[in-house]
């Protein structure tokens, strides 16, 4: 994440990075279950083909979101906290009003 | 199969067609095998990613060589036949001459 925002100070720069990766993390091996879940109910080639459509827009959706060089931190962290792969208190270290921000913006 | 070829008999056309849908059947059929082996096997997000390009490589594959518009099913067949998908003896019914050149072509 090479944010060009001067209000983010490098610690918390180091702090962004850290809770996204643990999301990856998490996301990530949670689609290798899916994956492995799916494949075990395919019957029929319609099954394979509806697998790789489905490999395709989760690949598109997750090379977009972890993409650390994007320069709106606070828009990932809150889509990230939204849909389950942080939770607020992995944003610990950030100001308060940074938590406050992704926080509202994880609700919305 | 929309062949213009005028000399493919319609009962030749049919001969194709189906032989055509058997070698479909039966690559499609091995994809699936073959799918449920590599999901079994991914234990990491380079895995499912590999998987994904894998598929979309098939897929182009499939959906390129069992189109039925292709007006040269002598290629088609040919193909198939190298790539052990039909045996010679599924294009029983078609011209000697036909049945030779698939088969050379077969050899390329």
């Amino acid at each position: 994440m090479q944010s060009n925002n001067p209000q983010w100070s490098e610690t918390e720069k180091q702090i962004a990075r850290e809770a996204l990766s643990k999301a990856y993390a998490k996301e990530t091996e949670a689609l290798i279950a899916e994956i492995s879940q799916k494949s075990s109910e395919i019957t029929k080639i319609d099954d394979v083909w509806s697998l790789n459509d489905y490999l395709n827009s989760k690949r598109y959706d997750i090379d977009g979101k972890y993409d650390y060089r994007d320069s709106t931190p606070v828009f990932v962290l809150a889509k990230l906290i939204k849909q389950g792969w942080l939770h607020p208190d992995d944003l610990a270290g950030l100001t308060p009003d940074k938590r406050a921000k992704v926080t509202a913006l994880a609700k919305m």
